[in-house]
């Protein structure tokens, strides 16, 4: 079962269900945001390749990314730790310095959860924001003529990660994407403070493609990219090369950056920080089997739901 | 390390935190109350025992049996599963169909989560609930004189597991409350209807013992019950005497009964319903080292700290 079968059972199952597919669930009755993401040990991360303190940091950097992906203001968590009896006796303690540290940062309030036993470290927060403007984002808002905005570098996490697990040398830059994410929420707040109308907004938590994807797949809009447009670190380039690899894979498959991928009309892209926010394409036309195409060149890729499921990491396979 | 230890070195770490020890955290400035329960395999639950549907149920009920503690209604869930590749082709199925029919039953919405990979089947729910009341609940507020009160049977839970994990017969009745816990959000509102002032509530989930223990912690008084008093099932009598166990140690040290223990001044307790709840002792004196004295006909018992981790039953062990 891939995700988007899995996401279509709970949709059936569900008449109490108020799912947006979004990265955030928005509850009208209280202007709030709320979203959950779950960290397995030896799917999402190897306490051989991390520390509980950079653990405990991107934990929660990865609940506030979709927080601002939602372009509201995160307020408080919730965090479930599940831990087997090995863990290292200062593992508690330096997991919750790391969480302590960037709910600082981002003025966040730790309000509770529980502690439980597992074989293995699994960590679920909860993240709560606070609506703070009158427009929304959405997937489903990507319209046509609309500029696909991103923040940040594309590719240096599973770079990072391929690193890490193939034991190659690299770049302290590209090893701190994958072990240590920023949130995009400055970003998020200069995106709010130009809107006059709803938009489409999503992390890159799954990867460049995947994000665009399903942003195509929830407005039913195509979007055409150009891949020599994606900013990248000459980090990237440089560890791709010497390694004999191919950049632009870790760019538009590899996951876990953490960019916001904007969809936005012309005069709301004009009014902001071309530094921030590099536009990589457009929102085409509305499809009934919206797709991504991928420009390389003078070649053209079509990517629809099939090369994504080959292409991308599959937590399920 | 045990699970005082622990939260001691969380709230030494948390400069932004506000963990109140309670069942729910209450965002006063929202008027909310947010509760997250992660329930493991084989920790908490096995799948020779119980289904899809009723883990489904029951992970929701947990976290409904901590809103209940808190006196607000609950409104929204979200729901993180993290599920090893081998599960059963409907259990995703089965068990949002179990979600979904307690949810529907309890008026809630199921607004979000995520669903990724694992070893073992690993859910994390988180619950809000919205406040309902200008009285509010918490383990500290006990005081001198407040009658103990529970809500249904004590140790019908842990005896259905004890039944389950023996290969005993044992009664559906005691199956179900260890497979299907009811949250006792009706007797919640009972309680929300008589209140003049802020009272300790808690749910039994880690055990009777436990429940009074924590209380007496937080509010530093001792609390005196008699054992004899606690509501138990027939079929738990029953069941322990056949096969020759004490039944008052599913009494005091089962856990998971999910029922509600009350601390209320007299006259909120001559206002309720003496048929659901059940007084089994007072709160005694403020104490600098507070306690549990637990009356057993001639016999009393002074239960603190050592005796409660020896006793109950600990996920850390």
């Amino acid at each position: 079962m891939n995700e988007f079968e899995i996401l279509e059972i709970i949709n059936n199952k569900l008449s109490c269900n108020s799912y947006l597919g979004d990265d955030c669930a928005f509850l009208s009755d209280l202007d709030l945001f709320i979203t959950q993401d779950t960290l397995v040990e030896d799917v999402h991360f190897s306490m051989y390749t991390t520390s509980a303190y950079l653990l405990g940091r991107k934990s929660v950097a990865v609940n506030l990314s979709d927080i601002a992906a939602s372009l509201s203001i995160p307020k408080y968590i919730t965090i479930s730790l599940s831990l087997p009896s090995n863990v290292k006796n200062n593992f508690v303690e330096e997991f919750y310095r790391g969480v302590n540290d960037i709910c600082t940062e981002y003025d966040v309030k730790v309000v509770g959860g529980d502690i439980t036993g597992s074989d293995k470290i699994v960590i679920s927060v909860c993240a709560i924001g606070k609506k703070n403007s009158n427009f929304l984002s959405s997937r489903k808002f990507a319209k046509k003529g609309d500029y696909v905005l991103t923040t940040g570098f594309h590719g240096s996490s599973s770079a990072g990660l391929y690193a890490l697990s193939n034991f190659l040398y690299v770049d302290e830059e590209l090893l701190a994407a994958h072990l240590n994410p920023v949130p995009r929420l400055r970003e998020s707040s200069m995106l709010l403070n130009c809107l006059d109308c709803n938009i489409a907004v999503m992390d890159s938590s799954d990867g460049l493609i995947d994000a665009l994807y399903k942003i195509s797949l929830s407005s039913k809009h195509s979007i055409e990219v150009d891949i020599n447009k994606v900013p990248v670190s000459d980090k990237l380039i440089h560890f791709s090369k010497i390694n004999s690899l191919n950049y632009k894979e870790f760019v538009m498959w590899g996951g876990e950056d953490y960019e916001l991928i904007v969809c936005v009309p012309e005069n709301i892209y004009l009014k902001l920080d071309n530094n921030i926010f590099t536009c990589i394409g457009k929102v085409v036309n509305k499809d009934i089997f919206p797709c991504v195409y991928l420009k390389d060149g003078n070649s053209k890729f079509k990517i629809n739901a099939d090369t994504l499921i080959n292409k991308s990491y599959n937590h399920f396979a």
